[in-house]
């Protein structure tokens, strides 16, 4: 997505440990119109796969999802990251290391919200090592449902989630990959 | 907005401790064409208020947020609950009690994303006691940007939330206020 290339040129911040800061379009301030026309790309890509319901992870995946979801007419479920007593107790759990927050935590979806029938797209925000894809997923083979495609607005190529999904067969297409980056360059794939 | 009322009595649940329980559509499975017209409905109550930026809070509020503010034409700041390598170390903090998660944390905004010049409308997905709303307006306060006007997609009217905010001269407005609630009942008002 040029756009959004563009945007991460002139907008992100490289920090040091192969951060990419993108807090200004893309998860503290949320440019909603970028948002909507990138949802509007997976659309496109994924509208073919019969999507029943948009998967993603709070905080960060649940705008794109939403946005996502308005084209593809089908509801959001977003993974919690912490028990709440507004939470059903009979959930799927996954685990996932969060690098930028350099923890390990579980993550829940009520049995409700995740059903054999469904066909999912997961989608999110960024894809590094795949770490919380590997827990959505793990929830998702717990319920029988069937993944239909996963998507990211931005993938770091250069980390191993991308590799580690496109092997496992999954139909996996990023808004934006970025190859190499350093103080003052992102080098994007293709 | 009757719409809303019609899904809380037919998809809502009622637990102990006041807590309702509308997970299926609002704060971990979304709805999101519904939550597309409660957007609209915000962009009808305050579209001549001049916004310039929706603040509100993570999780629940993004995606009511977001939704809103397609029709605003404006971006979205979401207050983090947690540090995180990728958060500005120049932020506002704010603190909250969480009653459905039984503990005191503070919330961080960014000082890039809060500006004298801002007119902010506040969104959230849940106005009970207030205390999301009180420590985001403290962090407000600290911006000096403006508080244009504040909305809840639900308010729980027997809890001091609303009436607290009131009194104090903001413009709420709420989607559904609920003055009475119990197994098998939910009165509105109005």
């Amino acid at each position: 997505m040029e756009k959004l290339k563009k945007m991460i040129l002139e907008r992100g911040e490289i920090r040091d440990g192969n951060i990419l800061k993108v807090d200004s379009f893309l998860n503290h301030q949320l440019d909603v119109e970028f948002l909507h026309e990138a949802g509007e790309e997976f659309y496109n890509l994924f509208k073919d796969a019969g999507v029943t319901k948009i998967l993603t992870i709070e905080v960060s995946g649940i705008a794109i999802a939403s946005m996502a979801a308005l084209f593809f007419k089908v509801p959001v479920v977003f993974a919690k990251k912490s028990q709440s007593l507004n939470l059903d107790k009979d959930v799927f759990k996954g685990r996932v290391f969060s690098y930028t927050k350099n923890k390990i935590y579980d993550v829940m979806v009520s049995k409700s919200y995740l059903k054999p029938e469904d066909r999912l797209l997961i989608l999110d925000d960024f894809l590094a090592e795949g770490n919380a894809m590997k827990g959505l997923i793990d929830m998702v083979e717990q319920s029988g449902a069937t993944i239909v495609g996963i998507g990211a607005v931005i993938e770091k190529g250069f980390q191993e989630g991308g590799s580690y999904l496109r092997e496992k067969g999954y139909n996996l297409k990023s808004l934006a990959i970025i190859d190499e980056m350093g103080e003052g360059y992102v080098k994007f794939r293709g």
